[in-house]
């Protein structure tokens, strides 16, 4: 019998993801992979300085770099990736099971959710200080977000190795199996009545989802309806508004040591 | 009598400081500088559907736009210059003098100081959530600091029209005028045994500044030296460390909200 087409797509996009590869460059996106037993490494380009630079962390690797001449480097990289002479072919990291870790994996019970959040800059921000709080995941849909490339890791500056970085379907399903599993949903609106430090006192010692929208957009009406609450970062200033890596590491500060 | 060499080279300083322009491009930054009226605005140059776009913030300010063919944009930018057809060329803003803005300026008691911040991203991004906190001034060094540009405007996000930008020719001059005002000064330093809240705490409702260093380097000696407390945010984590707009907001928040 044949198989129905969707099915059939279905296997396609699963065989592709597990062939997806993504090139990461710059020294210290490198050296962090290098070292980083979890990352599947294919292939390793250095030019001859960049490979004494490396020289510690590529042995910790086991693997054979390919010398590169650093006027003609060869790694597929946009034009204006800032390569520093090392390139390092990789599989995207799998952190498992979006219900497992959240619910019991390293870290602090403490999940940030970026919604259409699409600049890799504050993606990427945003991947540093929930690393620096010991957030236990990062989560962005599938669709309308940052994928996992060169240019994320290099704004993440070695956190993208560390830190979960999960990838949902949808975003407001991810937040309804957070509050199953007891998590109190928290979404950031500049509009709200409740105050981020109101919430997280009644929150007390549950577990916090803290949800963020892109500049400008915000959050989604589904997802704002979808929250526990809607809470606010109270502002002295009468103007301007917060970047959203800004709002994402206060908030994060907020639920780990403000409360 | 001839005037002294260094005498002369400070007039000719004075002279080409106030005859300093630079150029504002992109919709927004552009739309903030025409409605500013403690801007100085010298030559504005529009496409005809950026001069649409602007017609209001245009009519506000009461200048001529020049209107140029959006193929052969000819305002003097870089090239990488995303100017969405707008460009107007600016003085630097004069805030007055930095002990009157710490001292009675409006806002709130808090400062921000910058040693040796050279990412325009970073400044631009410190101004908008200095902003939004009703911060008095960021202050940074005249030398090793980033100047005010259009590139930093843009990062600004219009914070750059409305928050008190100030450059001292020493930062530990500056650090201590503001102890002579009583203003209690913490550096942020990872390495510091104190916590930002404890320090917080303990200065009650005195005025705080708050000085942060380039990521890397950190603050130097002399600045560290110079400081009442060096203070740390508290980590969860085991690794990373926080992009510098990011520790700037934290302190903000926890310099306004969570004490």
């Amino acid at each position: 019998m044949k198989k129905p087409t969707w099915v059939v797509d279905k296997e396609r996009a699963k065989r592709s993801a597990a062939n997806e590869t993504l090139w990461l460059f710059g020294l210290h996106a490198v050296r962090d992979a290098l070292v980083n037993p979890n990352r599947k490494k294919l292939r390793l380009l250095v030019t001859r300085n960049a490979s004494d630079r490396l020289a510690e962390a590529i042995a910790q690797s086991g693997m054979t770099p390919e010398i590169e001449d650093a006027r003609k480097f060869s790694a597929p990289l946009a034009a204006e990736s800032v390569h520093q002479g090392a390139a390092l072919e990789v599989r995207p990291l799998d952190w498992g099971a979006f219900e497992d870790v959240c619910a019991t994996g390293a870290g602090a019970p403490l999940v940030v959710l970026l919604d259409r959040v699409t600049d890799p800059h504050n993606v990427g921000a945003v991947l540093r200080s929930a690393e620096v709080f010991g957030a236990r995941a990062v989560v962005a849909t599938r669709q309308h977000a940052v994928p996992e490339t060169g240019a994320l890791a290099k704004t993440a500056s070695g956190a993208l190795e560390r830190q979960p970085y999960l990838r949902v379907t949808n975003l407001a399903d991810a937040m309804l199996a957070l509050k199953r599993m007891g998590f109190v949903v928290l979404g950031l609106d500049g509009e709200a009545e409740t105050t981020l430090s109101a919430a997280l006192a009644e929150a007390g010692t549950r577990p916090i989802a803290l949800v963020l929208g892109a500049e400008g957009p915000g959050l989604r009406e589904k997802t704002k309806e979808t929250c526990d609450h809607l809470v606010r970062i109270p502002y002295g200033g009468a103007f301007g508004s917060l970047n959203v890596s800004n709002a994402a590491a206060i908030s994060l500060y907020a639920a780990t040591v403000a409360r």
